[in-house]
């Protein structure tokens, strides 16, 4: 049994989901564990990680749409602002998706479904670079 | 030190929630880890998996309205609609949910608490065979 | 390769957000693994765990005054209210939020983000002692 741990900084071209799926499994890739758990933990609170469908696009749109209506910008209530009416809303969806996710590895792939994809949920509007560690325990 | 991995497809017989723990409980009993980290993956973006009360049935038909409320078939944003009017609804109901969970395990069991259950969380109105990936470490 | 396990108990002072980083960073530096994976799981589904920013009080704030307005007491729907207006709503957010968290450990620190904190989130109006497991693997 051993572990791996790695680290990916991307910034995404637009507020919303950016699909990583290719850049954990090139990771992935290098590794000598074959066989295990991969972790997946991003280390910020205004972008979250998700598994989604990565096939049809307007999934995508459609699930960012409902959270922009769910967690308007426009919510009077919000006291946090200081970096400007994105700021909490922000926080907010990070909180109703992931930080982490937990992928097992089998043959030395994701043993992701056929249709899932990872995503890097950005929920700022100006991108930042946003910085994931990966962590891989196996054999 | 050592892993073990397995597989179960469970098909619900009704959107919402069907619990799952009994054959989680399985699958860990035939295991030689005794005391580790269970995870417990679907792979599935229509579908999704919940730790939630599993005594009171009424608790998961309040949670079950509460989300069909939340995101409504008849939201009229939705662009994506290839599978139907519930196909949108499940994949946002997905991402509110969770892809994996991750338990530890003692003596042999899962350390769940006393109220707690497994359940498939199953978004579309027609269920289908899901498959749910098991991952186990430890000793 | 080792694994330990531990186990905290909470009690919330109030509802809504309790950091708990210090608790969880001392159990981690009473361990000879220094490196791998730290899994935090709460034994309960009326309280749930988040990470979510801990330098500004009002993101807590707005993030517990969001979730009240959007999983409202006075939801007239909820059949289940065995313990009162905060029952059924307490089962709801903690769907809506995590159950275990994972956290890669790297020179015997948690990897959190600079501002990131571990939270317990108490849903229930009157906070209860509330048990949290720790598992912990690597080297």
């Amino acid at each position: 049994m051993e572990q791996a741990r790695g680290s990916l900084t991307v910034c995404a071209q637009r507020q919303g989901l950016t699909e990583i799926t290719g850049e954990v499994a090139a990771w992935l890739a290098e590794q000598t564990v074959s066989d295990g758990l991969l972790t997946v933990f991003i280390r910020h609170t205004s972008a979250s990680l998700l598994i989604q469908e990565n096939v049809d696009w307007e999934v995508q749109r459609d699930l960012e749409s409902f959270l922009m209506r769910l967690v308007p910008e426009s919510d009077t209530d919000y006291r946090h602002d200081a970096e400007g009416p994105d700021d909490m809303p922000a926080h907010i969806k990070g909180a109703l998706t992931q930080t982490h996710l937990s992928i097992p590895v089998g043959a030395g792939r994701l043993m992701l479904g056929r249709y899932q994809g990872i995503f890097l949920f950005e929920h700022r509007r100006s991108p930042r670079p946003r910085e994931i560690v990966l962590h891989l325990i196996g054999s």
